[in-house]
């Protein structure tokens, strides 16, 4: 087992923790509390410099045989940073350096350690714009990659695995890999760059990634667009991707939730009519662009039934928005006893919802939903009532079956983590599921690495 | 070995070609003649109508352990597609539906023998869009994906990986999977849809595609600017890309190879003045975008010494443009003896030149490049003269070194295909082939499945 000695001699003294009460915040992650995984009783915490130090540390956890939980801002919603066995917790803080913003290839050098609160300030301060937006901004950097982060803003350039260019990683063996780099087309053999980019921490430590910029945005605006009726809001969206303008980003949420978020923030939801809307975020070349876009969807919206159309074009009250969006979680968490991450095409976004209220009405609670409309990706809320009568997995279930349907899957961003695994027998490919086992055991054939993350139920 | 009636019953009689002249057309694809693998000796063409019939050729070549070589357009430039051994000629071609064209989702299905023509034909029916354009549009899109291929059009929105959401495929074991669907957000489990795109057909067959369509664009325009020097044309590139401009495409050509591919096409290349030319093709939601960036690429250059610049507008104007620059290779394919592929850092590309430069003097020879700038994808050409002096792999050797130099990669597009084995050991890092093995292991224990293709040299 655990040779704490030999990691002191690694990382040195200070940066290795074994009182548990030092301990607490790398013990939990974001996953809502009711169905969080519990930590093991004998962890460590160890916090490497570097790459080497953390390949030497896999080594070593190889020989002994010692289960590593990978941890970059413990942002995540599934219980993977989450340490479920004595082990090791390897946080990545302490690679926290950006190596390089090169504005001649649009690229960021960074350690994964790196937040993207701390990326998106070295990124703005070079005058360029890195599009996408999973939310908590102490999300770190490698964290991003190895959970695919997705998030709003999407739609335009899709979600993280479209702006990785290059990673390094340390295998569980040990050995470090460089796979990609500043290129905008690799065919060198299998990609295995795209294999690392959402494999959950379970077949390497991504110590350094290299991500696409783009020039930043010379004019945006944010939409808010009211609705009565739901569905109303939901059939607007695929006549808005029809129409030709591709927003950065268009949410759905409803008055209930986001003005639980607004009051979290001390701020103003600044929709006074409707009960559903739509967020939509445009960039363009200039003021003009935006603005003809901006009536374009608003023609639209108009047609399908809505209410009202406020735009933000302001960049304070652009960002205030944002907030109340990404921070919807979070002022929510509490009174929640689960919350899913089904992704359908996105033509059925409406039909899904409908059956969530099925599924609702039949156990007599509620069950919000708020998402990415336009990537089919709809977050449902299981309210704590149904923990307390035991009915949250059958729930679940069902919402999960109705998604499947449809052609989904259960998680779209989230990822499956430790607490989707129970719910895999839903996904019955099982050649597929025995590929994956074959490839983690490839990669680590002693099973240290985020052992019982991801597809390793 | 072969079980040619066991073929015929799967098929029928009519889909099994076992007579060699009239299989001629299998045994080659479009690599250069030069460096092109010679086929086997016996082989069979087997023509299936369908997955379940591929399904049952698997199984049978993975219990005789005969060699399968898939085969799609046969447009790959790299001996990919040719078979090496005796075995198995398994040909797409009557995979050719186009199941559906899902205007709400923005997807299309088809099965993988559809050929890009064909696709495109389907997609501009339904008022939509494809955005890339890998080149010869006689390639099949089951090709395209197990090619990832890349093309000029991967500027703004990427290679063909970007447009692929779900995947058919039989693995070499004879089961059917099923990857993705109409899905814009998937993190169920490692990526296996990932691990096939670009798996040159070595891991499995893929027999259907899910892709991204877009809206049409409303407008669009293509600018050919000539330059007399080839460094003020490149070095317009990142400042193009940096001032918030992101064309479709930004294509680099020469005088002497571009006129070439106009006589070949009985067409005329509209620039009289200078010898290096920067294409660069503009879309936009209506004529006034396009025009406001056409203005702003066209000042950019000036200001790096363009000598003229041209606007095409008309549809016709714009596709003969295009045309000409894809057939530039097919074209010129029969005077060289070998066409590179490498790919470096966007911002390295007149480095690049450059020191293929020195290498071109220094063995008393000239290396025409012309490429997909803004990707830093570069296609050197080595003259025919260098086979006859016997020093091709050489100086193809030195190029590749100043490739991965400047952080590069031999291949960008084109693929490892058989052609290109022999030179990966200068890509040293053992670890990452030993891991891509170990994956095609997992997937074709028999390796039957494109043999000596790929990474396994």
């Amino acid at each position: 087992m655990m040779n704490v000695e030999k990691l002191r001699e690694i990382v040195g003294n200070d940066w290795v923790i074994t009182k548990r009460e030092q301990m607490e915040r790398y013990l939990v992650d974001e996953t809502a509390p009711g169905v969080r995984p519990k930590p093991a009783d004998n962890v460590v915490v160890v916090k490497p410099a570097n790459t080497s130090e953390i390949a030497r540390i896999l080594k070593l956890a190889n020989i002994d045989k010692t289960p590593v939980f990978v941890r970059g801002g413990g942002t995540g919603l599934c219980g993977g940073a989450v340490p479920t066995l004595d082990g090791i917790v390897l946080s990545m803080e302490r690679l926290d350096k950006i190596e390089e913003v090169d504005k001649d290839n649009l690229m960021i050098v960074a350690e994964a350690g790196v937040t993207l609160e701390s990326m998106l300030k070295a990124v703005e301060e070079a005058g360029l714009f890195f599009p996408p937006h999973p939310g908590d901004e102490g999300a770190q950097v490698g964290g991003l990659v190895a959970c695919n982060a997705g998030g709003t803003r999407a739609v335009k350039y899709g979600v993280i695995r479209n702006y990785v260019k290059g990673l390094e990683a340390v295998l569980p063996t040990g050995e470090i890999i460089n796979l990609g780099g500043k290129l905008l087309k690799n065919n060198q053999g299998l990609d295995l760059m795209h294999l690392l980019i959402h494999s959950e921490g379970i077949l390497g430590v991504i110590t350094k990634v290299i991500l696409r910029l783009y020039p930043r945005v010379a004019s945006s605006g944010t939409l808010v667009i009211s609705y009565d009726n739901r569905h109303d809001a939901i059939d607007s969206v695929p006549k808005i991707l029809q129409s030709g303008v591709i927003p950065l980003a268009i949410e759905y949420v409803e008055r209930d939730e986001i003005e639980t978020s607004a009051r979290y923030l001390n701020m103003k939801w600044p929709a006074t009519k409707g009960k559903a809307y739509l967020m939509v975020i445009l960039t363009g070349a200039n003021d003009d662009e935006v603005y003809s876009q901006g009536e374009q969807v608003s023609d639209i919206c108009e047609q399908c039934n809505a209410v009202d159309i406020l735009i933000a074009e302001t960049g304070e009250e652009q960002s205030r928005i944002l907030k109340m969006r990404s921070e919807l979680y979070s002022s929510m968490k509490e009174q929640y006893a689960d919350i899913l991450d089904v992704t359908v095409p996105p033509a059925s976004v409406g039909v899904f919802m409908d059956r969530v209220d099925e599924i609702a009405k039949r156990f007599n609670t509620n069950i919000p939903n708020y998402g990415h409309a336009a990537d089919g990706n709809l977050h449902s809320h299981l309210l704590a009532d149904l923990q307390d009568k035991g009915i949250v997995r059958q729930v679940k279930r069902e919402i999960y079956q109705e998604a499947l349907k449809l052609g989904g899957v259960i998680t779209g961003e989230h990822g499956i983590g430790v607490i989707r695994i129970p719910d895999l027998d839903l996904c019955p490919d099982g050649k597929m599921w025995e590929l994956m086992r074959g490839i983690k055991r490839l990669f680590d054939p002693n099973n240290i690495l985020n052992p019982g993350v991801g597809l390793l139920g």
